[in-house]
């Protein structure tokens, strides 16, 4: 893993993920509580606009991210369906050196199964909560999440001082790996990219580049399922970028991680060809 | 009051709200005004999502989230419709040592009502005005208040040279106020949280725990209605969180503020059952 | 020309513009990236919410911003349809001492079309590159734009370290120019202000009181094309702001940039009336 750079009384940013929105108070209200606790931390936004109690676009979104973030950053996710009711509430450590302060609810899927988790720590509530929210149970974000992450991404607490280390099952959310089998690739639609309408799958490069004769300009065979359901089947070119095949027309490319893509060069793939993503949207990519 | 805990001299939380969305140069226009005065100062975003000329929206945002900011923090509320006609514009310090720069809209309405008001002064234009902006009547946002605010957040005038103390009556909005009757508490739907369209009211959980026989679990009266229409009437579980009631039921619990409010669990109650907020928005809640 | 007053080793605001939305990891990898390559750099936005590809509403809403804030501010723009074909990488430096990394097709139109742009220099991306990224090609903002930028507002390469001067042509959009005309005032109209429906023009009050008889209050005659059809015609008063009209009530009045702007106190010009921008919208202006 890589050590942490920083030591125990430096300032590391502060990153939150929410699906609160940008028009409520409750984001601003956990800033401030941070601010409250150090005013000197630098606190940053990945997004709020996490669909409300979708833990798998969180955890797609947070896993998108980390890494071009300092080692030491602390994120501070809150898409917390659960909030209140029994469910742990934990640090990670990542390989990579970033901390990750959440709900145990499918948050780390893609995290823990590309095993780059180096410790888990369970958040000692009665040493880690905001004085007097005792009997608040609808925002931990507030009361939990944001006022621990603020005392470690300030140096005021240790990443030993969170709590115990937790060496069980985390909760992960399940779906359709990435293969390759008989020239044909396959996998899921992870997402659709908000606001250009691409799809992202989970198919690396390196599955892909499997594929016999694969070149810039090659056609390829795709087709796209709902469960058994037949949703889209076409011959698209695999280009370099968006801007080498022609306006409106899609095409196949590898995104800015790494991964598959479909889009439309400056359109709208999955408007115009009504297709989604989650588990249920599979994938199929061959030659002709 | 609460006596901020910075000298002169020393750089204070900015924090803007606006009616300005985020897709226009208004937000980043006056965040340049203000690190052009001194590229130093450190601003936030409470939100710019409030709906357009909504200064009750803007005065419940406000109201929830300057508590948990630390003492001597200045918020800048710019929801304005009345910009360039005759209308007072304010700097008040409230009891626990924040401050306040807003057009006297309406905006201060809670925080009068709760008695948090320490003390009000009118900002003096004539020496508190972006210079070259005489003839600009459209963008005091700009051109007075982020101008304002910064200088005091940045120690550059003290609160005293702000302008004169103004002890008159200041703009307020009417709604029924929350109160506990027979057995019944009735008050305001303040309005519907956004994105997960929660029911927020103005009834604290002091009045409803005068409600006899109450406790977690136990099954509570509650009828809606928008002005003296009935919009809704059911009995709900009154729980201890989102969480202990059924997926997709709806249910009574205390907000992360103190207050009464109805949701849905991972559900949106507005949607589901048509309900609003605002001035004409009562409800009901006692025992069965 | 403003000299940058900040030297080679200072830290200089970054601000981001971009048509990535707010949901996606986008914008937070490109600060993740801009902190790693300095942690002490301080990044804003402008907006991310440009409409998707939208070159001329990014021009706009930069031309609208850049002025406000101080010398040396480093604006990314990454509103970047042609990502990964060739198209020039530049930095520009304007008169007023703002840097602008942008790809160049079309954001500059209007810093150009004013005489303001000091210098451009294309980014050398032998040496400007995140390092790694060469095999991807669909996020520049990310692996060269918010890379160099952060270089050169945190002051770890000067100006000249971007890259060779460019002195040839570079990529405008086309529009009607503003004019006046036998007493009448014509000119574009440039875009529909968000979220409040204001028109604005690129009529400056400079022509506008070349309309004989010009005063608070009168009435004038206002045409709307959009192309050659007649969308909208009526005479409107001239007011100093929107409260001088009667509310709901369309008026004109000039905006906070010295544009003239049609609106509707407290209401909504471009949606009552149906009213878009951009450049196939012309309007005429003059005495009744």
């Amino acid at each position: 893993m890589i050590v942490p750079k920083y030591n125990k009384y430096s300032m590391n940013p502060l990153v939150l993920m929410t699906d609160f929105g940008l028009k409520e108070h409750f984001v601003a209200v956990m800033k401030g509580v941070a601010l409250t606790i150090n005013p000197e931390i630098k606190i940053y936004d990945l997004t709020h606009l996490i669909s409300p109690f979708n833990t798998w676009e969180a955890a797609l979104t947070l896993n998108n991210t980390i890494g071009y973030w300092p080692s030491s950053t602390v994120f501070v996710s809150v898409v917390d369906p659960g909030v209140g009711t029994e469910r742990r509430s934990i640090i990670t450590l990542t390989k990579s050196g970033h901390y990750i302060v959440t709900p145990d609810n499918g948050i780390l899927t893609f995290i823990a199964d590309g095993g780059r988790i180096e410790a888990i720590r369970v958040i000692d509530e009665t040493r880690h909560r905001r004085p007097e929210s005792e009997n608040y149970n609808t925002f931990h974000g507030r009361d939990i999440y944001i006022y621990t992450g603020a005392k470690l991404a300030s140096g005021m607490i240790t990443y030993e001082d969170v709590g115990p280390l937790y060496s069980g099952e985390i909760v992960k959310i399940g779906y359709q790996k990435a293969k390759f089998h008989k020239g044909v690739v396959q996998g899921t639609i992870m997402k659709i990219e908000y606001p250009f309408g691409n799809l992202v799958t989970n198919i690396p490069y390196e599955l892909m580049r499997q594929i016999p004769g694969l070149d810039y300009n090659v056609k390829l065979y795709v087709e796209i399922k709902e469960k058994s359901k037949l949703r889209y089947e076409e011959t698209l070119p695999y280009v370099r970028s968006y801007g080498f095949a022609a306006a409106q027309s899609p095409l196949i490319y590898i995104d800015s991680s790494g991964y598959t893509g479909i889009a439309v060069n400056k359109g709208n793939f999955a408007k115009q060809y009504q297709i989604a993503g989650g588990h249920d949207w599979l994938i199929k990519i061959g030659m002709v």
